[in-house]
């Protein structure tokens, strides 16, 4: 076997100490290995890699923010400068779209949110600077003091990378250095990341073992890196199973775990919208819920639709599709026994296959785009089973008869990142939507009208979350700044401290342009005077 | 026995069904019991109360927010026409001083955090909007749309009450019903209070069940009250082992759960300080460490003192005070004999008693204010346990030889509510403040100047929070409109969602001088033209 491919630890591009195992990348398209074996990492390289985030984690935590800004960018730029290689290893490891999806979409919007990390540094939004010149008390959010462990997912290997993505961006703004545990299905991808990171952190000055690159751990050890006081947080973007062994080793420890878990984004479809575009959404759903293979946190899963005329051409137009589509690909042999045992619950509990049974025997990791159907009745029966989430290109359709037995359904969702209505352009949907609405709203992180829920813009208004099980928490988004910074930072207070011992946000003279809430308003001026 | 006092349960004073046991206050000056018997609630009727918060949730959630405001209004006006009856009440039960505690500071902070509250919900600050115009989106905090459940200390009648203090005023104030569990050693405050709210939520016309009120539970119910997916998130004020099994049954339900758990609330006193007004920081430091009876979250447990001149001067000047100081009442037994064991604890890890040795033997729970020292060498071989919280009159003072020894004392310390620095006026100190200050300032919530940390002021800018085990998240302040409402809401992001359909404070109208981030500004004009 060749050489295995060193690990970023301390510091330095290395060789793996005492690696617990190996492991390489497939082809999904033929199930063929590819690419260089990479480590897996042993208990003592875990054990090393946090003590020397610990070390640095003071200094980093005052380093200069512009130092920090500049990093940001500066990956940004690196991260355009390697596009073609990255897009060419990434797609390789993963078999997601060269065009539009890795290049036009993914990657900028990876290079974006850097650059609004990079400015929500610069701007001190994420500190939400607060002055109270009465009491005499003035806060802001800042550092941990400690490592951010960074999960990454299978399904993004820009946007979600450990090393590379909104939560590295963010523990990364918030002044905490990074432990990228990356996800192993895309290894070379993760590392050339890793390699532009690092050159880029040196370049500008700051402390080597501000970032450091994993690519796999053995069960015992995940323990040290979200288990032990030492960890100022994680944040974790994949399954529920294995999100919640974490979750627990985290709670137990004190460390705070912001985990996205698991979704199925119920959207319904009103009885106008489908009388007034049933067509034309049919084929908006199934281009939603097969984009990039199903594969997406907010894909939408599962259907609510009348029992009615326009519900069923609907039915009937949408299984045509999914029906006559190409096979698609998933990222690995794990995820195609995933979905199929979860085809095989919703079954088992009583959802019909509507379309998509003639399933290929090929190499490689493909599935036919699959369509379900389930009574209510049946699904109030065993909401729990019939929840189950097929991460893939599967949908299940859950008729209903009327709108008592829509807000019914919607009262029986757990928590979720989205959910969206489709409602008639010339209001008669309202009353339903009215209804709907306030049920919805306490179940998710966003409510979505008459849009697919697959479109995550990063923005400030975001809420890439949701209640529990969806994430841990529902009051934090993993997606958009200044926000997502906030949740690995800590809550600030000064009291009674003199201007100069007082960090430069929340100095009487204003550091430039920067928005605080001084005794109850929202200014960029000085305290006490102009500017 | 008289005939148990009724519960609050489900819109109603009624009888304990089926109570599993019962409890009664003492006095703490005289160890009699005092007042009327209480029920300690069965497992029936914490399912009821459950029950019936989760039956009204909805409706609490979508309430129109004047009616919220003005009855968290109604409420304080109540607790003060009745504040003669609360302040005797709550004298007797607590032994805390009438005048200035319970009448002059206490019951005016409750009734000001109450309208504060309000004013937050009238100001929609709280809700933090954020609209995003090109990307379509707009967020803003909103209710768990399930009840909080909120557990009192015993160390404030009135002000963390669970049926009235900044827990509950959050709660309420986002829109969530709160299961009161209040502290069994205050049930006739407890109740009066509920007596009050209650008249004043029904005269509001809300839901009668949104508010309810339990004396007691035994440990299996609890998990019912924390543990469940049906509860939204849950407010605790107390000791550490108690939160620490609270939070794990909530940590395994996905419940977000925010405990105040302990605090040391380290002191540096720097050399220029204390050369230039040591006398008087031994009266400030003896008078905060026992303002009543030093049963504070933030009372001043350890002070750090250089091992000089100035310093012995200091150590004997406060000495004396603990010594001539007369003896202080606790709030119950069980505090006692808790205090008595972290003293042996202190003194059996080598701290010495340099104070306070005359206890006296009589009924009540009585104490002589005591004053430890030990030498940094000690402290930094057994941090842990030195670090054992003694709730009530007591100080641990650690003898440092220089800057060097005191860097290295402050990161030993664990997450606290405060840590403080007093300096020499001169500056002559200044550069030890600096090397500190980031040592302390990721360790704590409050980074206090020349003050000591018992005053706690209500402020958009405090927190009165800090890192694990201190509380159980960084970045949360359980006192201060708006941020501690912010703890039991979830984030609501709206996406390509028509103006009518939005809540309120998202529409294009700014319903009336509401702060919102507009496209990456603070206003309060309405979106695309004037206001």
């Amino acid at each position: 076997m060749a050489r295995l491919q060193p690990v970023l630890v301390a510091g330095a591009w290395r060789e793996a100490v005492e690696p617990a195992g190996s492991l390489q990348a497939r082809s999904p398209v033929t199930g063929e290995a590819i690419g260089e074996p990479y480590p897996v990492s042993s208990r003592r390289e875990v054990e090393e890699a946090v003590a020397a985030a610990c070390a640095v984690a003071q200094r980093f935590a005052t380093a200069e923010p512009g130092r920090i800004a500049g990093f940001l960018e500066a990956y940004a730029s690196g991260i355009e400068r390697r596009a073609a290689d990255l897009v060419a290893l990434a797609h390789l490891e993963t078999a997601l779209p060269v065009s539009p999806r890795l290049r036009d979409v993914e990657l900028p919007r990876t290079t974006g949110q850097l650059r609004q990390a990079a400015r929500a540094v610069r701007e001190w939004s994420w500190a939400h600077p607060v002055i109270d010149t009465a009491a005499g008390l003035r806060s802001a959010y800042g550092p941990l003091g400690k490592p951010v462990v960074v999960f990454g997912p299978n399904n993004f290997p820009f946007a979600f990378n450990a090393i590379a993505g909104s939560d590295f961006a963010s523990a990364i703004a918030a002044r905490n250095p990074v432990i990228a545990k990356v996800h192993p299905l895309h290894p070379g991808t993760s590392r050339l990341l890793g390699t532009i990171a690092h050159e880029a952190l040196l370049a500008a000055g700051l402390p080597g073992a501000a970032i450091q690159l994993l690519y796999h751990v053995e069960p015992d050890s995940a323990a040290l890196l979200v288990g032990q006081a030492a960890i100022g947080g994680v944040g974790f973007t994949g399954g529920r199973a294995g999100g919640l062994v974490l979750k627990a080793l985290a709670d137990a420890a004190g460390v705070p775990f912001y985990a996205e878990m698991s979704s199925i984004n119920p959207v319904f479809l009103l009885e106008g919208a489908l009388a007034e575009r049933g067509a034309a959404l049919a084929q908006e759903f199934f281009a939603s819920c097969t984009m990039g293979s199903g594969q997406f946190c907010t894909s939408p899963g599962v259907l609510v639709v009348p029992r009615s005329a326009a519900g069923e051409r609907f039915v009937a137009e949408a299984a045509a599709r999914f029906d006559a589509a190409p096979v698609q690909v998933l990222f690995s042999a794990d995820g195609k026994r995933h979905l199929e045992a979860a085809v095989e619950t919703l079954r088992a509990e009583g959802a019909e296959l509507r379309a998509g049974a003639a399933d290929l025997d090929r190499p490689g990791y493909w599935v036919q785009p699959k369509l379900l159907e389930v009574d209510a009745e049946r699904f109030l029966e065993a909401p729990r089973a019939l929840q189950a989430e097929a991460f893939g290109p599967v949908g299940l359709i859950v008729r209903v008869a009327d709108t008592a037995q829509a807000l019914a359904v919607a009262e029986a969702f757990e928590g979720n990142l989205t959910a969206t209505l489709y409602r008639a352009a010339d209001g008669g949907d309202d009353a339903a939507a009215a209804a709907l609405m306030p049920r919805l709203r306490v179940r998710v992180g966003r409510l979505i009208v008459d849009r697919m829920p697959t479109g995550v813009a990063v923005s400030p208004a975001q809420n890439h979350g949701g209640p529990y099980p969806s994430t841990s928490h529902p009051g934090f988004t993993s997606v958009g700044m200044p926000g997502a910074i906030r949740r690995f930072a800590g809550l600030h207070s000064y009291d009674n401290v003199p201007d100069a011992l007082l960090p430069p946000v929340l100095r009487d003279a204003n550091p430039g342009d920067v928005w605080r809430l001084v005794d109850g308003r929202w200014t960029t001026a000085d305290v006490g005077g102009g500017g």
